[in-house]
């Protein structure tokens, strides 16, 4: 019963695999091995774009702030979704990286970006004429932080509302591959064919032991991003084992076959909660997440018998009144088995 | 008609003679001299404060970013209303002193933090169990940036919500003695009696060349201010002239007696808006600023005739409806005159 | 006997009367107002430069760490001298204003960079192949911190050194007039005709009350001026009070007499430090600052007479031997009268 | 032949097998897992110090960096070796972790800071009176940079002078086992018994795929590092696979065997230098990294050959003098093997 999240599962086999096969002999440190090379044209290839300039990292937060940094001035702000990873979750690394530009909060439903919303607030900052905060990039988390997905036209939507303002566009892809199994549409389609600028293409959540790609389609500041990936310690010296991860994954569709897995999984669950007495999803699934409410006593009851979750609003286990309903975060990821929610199932409906 | 905004005008002649008779022979520069010594001590006073620490700038967005970044560590959040000045018009000066600390907009009527938004807003941040962005200062407009007067009451509203979450209060003053010229308490009243802690208390608004005072009431911390004011290059060399012009500001009520100038003069003015056809007010006045609506076809006259002030949606002279409602910010200072309420009356009023 | 620094005495009166002129009706804030359009315009004229671009601010060690984080990137070096204001009196103004950026000092004779210790230095940087430092500009100060004058050659000898490695180059001139008085060139000459990109064109320390330019003559990046200016609170609400002082300043050549005076006042000093009994000069004064070195006794006996100057080596109360060599910096600025003068001397030579 | 660094070779078959080992089942993301908290233990263990707080990550430079951020203010230097990898090769890191604090070189024989000039240039900082830069830690490599070796006394030699001034004092370890071995000391010993407050401890040069750790032996500022390592995007979600490489690591001595089997490779590396005509070395060996000098046309037929190593002078391809004297570094690791030493001899002793 372990759906905390898609990160707290074990690495597929192929990918340590490959990580063993890349312990043999020497390589050159800092990017500079074969391996390193290999994954940049492969990805370059997956994407259809050619001229990509491509980055390997360990870390999902860094990926999204060193993508960032490169495309804001410090001067300018960064446009998200009130509830994106970027505002949220991870503790000011946008602002510490790009030196201090600032994040606004867009609204919209389920995780997306509103573009109406998004045109009044590109709107209301400075046109050029006095010197206050000046428009920056806009940064869509596809699949979103409640557990949406952007269809290739509401993508396009909200890219549309950032070009017209001159905006460039980043897509947080920490669950590019959920997202992309949804759409059933090419990565292409989902970023620059839509009008991404960069991307940061996960792979930790999606089996990886630690290992994450930034993807620049329009390579004009491109090189930016490894000066500031150096100082940020984020240019590993044994980068030869985090490519060997991304060609793992990259091989035979690794990559999507963990993710229509995790999806998998997470529409066999969606179909318990649905029957959890009281239960309300606050949206149906799209990829691997689920958002749903349901009483607290229930929750009270999956959390004692071993349930691993996330409950997002309220103390499941205060005195407050067992029927009040509190909303759970549910994950699913490639290693969920029948079994997880077959026990999830047992707790969950007894009554 | 100059009601543009309140440093628009000229400074007091009190301060003019200060500033000439400060230039008198040698003073040991970076605030080494008398001068300096005594506003410190007079500020203290008229604070009742006797252990607050006193610095002196030039600017109001160095003023208030500086005392942020005093207060706040880079990942922590500052909660702010989101119409703020350090929100919306310092071009990111917080998170650039803060060292990417994230500013977190509330709502709330006439541009005060609305206490139940802010609880909201806090409880929403990291409750120390995960590392995500932690909760910061809160930070107030006195006068705010719509215009509108906290009472002590709703100061203290908003600093027992900071205080019950451990945050400390600072507010941004730069329009200090408008606002308690409204209030008619005192200035220990408006700040540390009420739950500030530091204060942005502004002078060039209200008749100073340009001279603005931070104060802590708590000097735990103060003396970072010092080593940040330094390499933020806002220490100034001769600092004897920012020392002299608050000298003068303090002398025989001075700044009461300009901030009471402005205030009467916007309520004369505000008795003509409410005449013009078609107006409406946003919110009665409570100090020296009036937010109004009125048709762009009188807005359009009033500029044409060399009325001087921002109209904060729409254009004015666009070839849309003659009678929609567009905003306007009028501003008076100590200098305003009943003939430029006269002039802006004989345009206003034609129809 | 004010000899502490030149920021520590009046400003010239014509600068004062200047101010109070200012002080007349209303004018845009932010720098948008005539004054400042009409000293923008008589910088590119003085400077022969009619596409530069210029800013006005009210700070020597904002202009230098405002101009340098125009010109360098994070990942960059900014070359020094290793007694350059930027690197030992600004409290990592530079480092904290350009996100980051590294300050690599030189060694040279007499504050000046030596050439071949800067080729050294540059070539020791990253050649573009690894990830480390990279270069950036190169910031001369001309008069130097000890008090030496750039020749126009040495100048150039150090731009083009910097220039084969495709840096920058900026040059600190908070004592630009003092320089300019001495080698008796124009200021073209001593700026851009001699490879030097961006100039602090400092007024503070030559009789101003405060304010000091950055004038770009490759206005290229200068645009960046504006925003990291107003985000580091350096863009003053009344800014036509620092354009009222340079208007001043630039009329009948008065910046240039005022250094002719401070100049004047510093060989007639020089004259009697050469008189003191074991003195030596450290190097021909070339400016307004005499750097020598005379006995403890002598120092303590002028400071117990009120003489005001730094003693930069030891301490002159302490008990050690009364024969110790202790060196001064002696500074003279345009109001330093004969009297001053006499008094020292009085003092200084009894023995 | 690959002697270019001792990060080129791969990592220990135990390390690999422990990340294998722990690739099973769930664990809670962030450093939230047993195996964290085990090997937390374990350093406090192995350190002796049982208050001692332990942070892990994947990069050398971000735990320098992130240590040296919670160690120092903005507006402090930091002292270290002119030829420190924290000041030459991390790309200006530390400038930016800390927010725009100063790195100050310090001089020093084999890349041992000298306690004379280390105590010279904090004399020369400011002592509290002024606004300048402040004094801040004292950072140490250990193993130099140049392949020194620090004894005991040598360290404490260092922290004595640095505590006199009230500074901290950090120990870059990215080769702290070599040194150990070296020294035959105990950790404890070279580290708090020694008076370093912080030490990265190193495991990616010594047989780790990628994994650092960070100790702080005084914890009173040590939560800071949490919350800079998550805004630095360091704080891995899978945190658990450096945990696992680090109790490989401590399990069996294993950390110590790898850097005696490098130390012992450098050392018969050492026997065939001494061999090659015209070679010296630049001082005996102390670890596991040697620098000498030979000439050019022996480096020229070395690397034609195929051996990989730094040629840190001159161009070993240009047509300049064959017999010029150009420096190597050569650095083994635990891999390194006799057949790679013999080739090396082969085609280094020819003439």
């Amino acid at each position: 019963m372990f759906f905390a999240s898609d990160n707290t599962g074990p690495a597929a086999p192929q990918v340590l695999e490959a990580v063993i096969a890349a312990n043999q002999g020497y390589a050159m440190p800092y990017g500079n091995d074969p391996a390193t090379h290999q994954v940049e044209a492969r990805l370059r290839e997956v994407f259809e774009a050619p001229d990509a300039r491509v980055f390997l990292l360990s870390s999902g937060t860094a990926a999204n702030a060193l993508a960032l940094a490169t495309l804001t001035q410090p001067w300018q702000a960064i446009l998200c979704h009130e509830a994106a990873h970027i505002q949220v979750s991870e503790c000011n690394a946008p602002e510490f990286y790009t030196g201090g530009a600032k994040l606004l909060p867009v609204a919209g439903p389920d995780g997306r970006i509103d573009p109406d919303a998004l045109a009044t607030a590109l709107g209301n900052l400075s046109d050029g004429k006095s010197p206050d905060t000046r428009r920056g990039p806009v940064s869509l988390t596809q699949v979103t932080d409640l557990g949406g997905v952007y269809s290739l036209s509401q993508i396009r939507a909200v890219t549309e509302v950032a070009k017209s303002f001159g905006c460039a566009c980043h897509m947080d892809g920490a669950r590019f591959a959920n997202a992309l199994v949804t759409l059933g549409c090419t990565p292409a389609e989902m970023t620059w064919k839509s009008g991404i600028d960069a991307v940061s293409f996960g792979g930790t959540k999606n089996g990886l032991i630690g290992a994450e790609a930034v993807i620049f389609f329009n390579p004009d500041h491109a090189y930016e991003f490894e000066h500031r990936r150096r100082r940020g310690g984020h240019l590993m010296s044994k980068q030869r084992y985090l490519a060997a991860q991304y060609l793992a994954y990259l091989t035979d569709d690794l990559w999507l076959d963990l993710a229509q897995k995790a999806n998998t999984a997470a529409a066999r669950l969606e179909s318990v909660v649905t029957k959890i007495k009281g239960a309300k999803l606050l949206h149906a699934r799209q990829a691997n997440m689920i958002f749903a409410v349901w009483p607290r006593a229930t929750h009270r009851r999956l959390l004692a018998a071993g349930a691993a979750y996330y409950v997002e609003s309220g103390d499941p286990f205060s005195d407050d009144d067992p029927q009040d309903l509190l909303t759970a975060r549910l994950v699913t990821n490639w290693a969920t088995t029948n079994q997880h929610i077959e026990d999830f199932k047992a707790n969950a409906l007894v009554d």
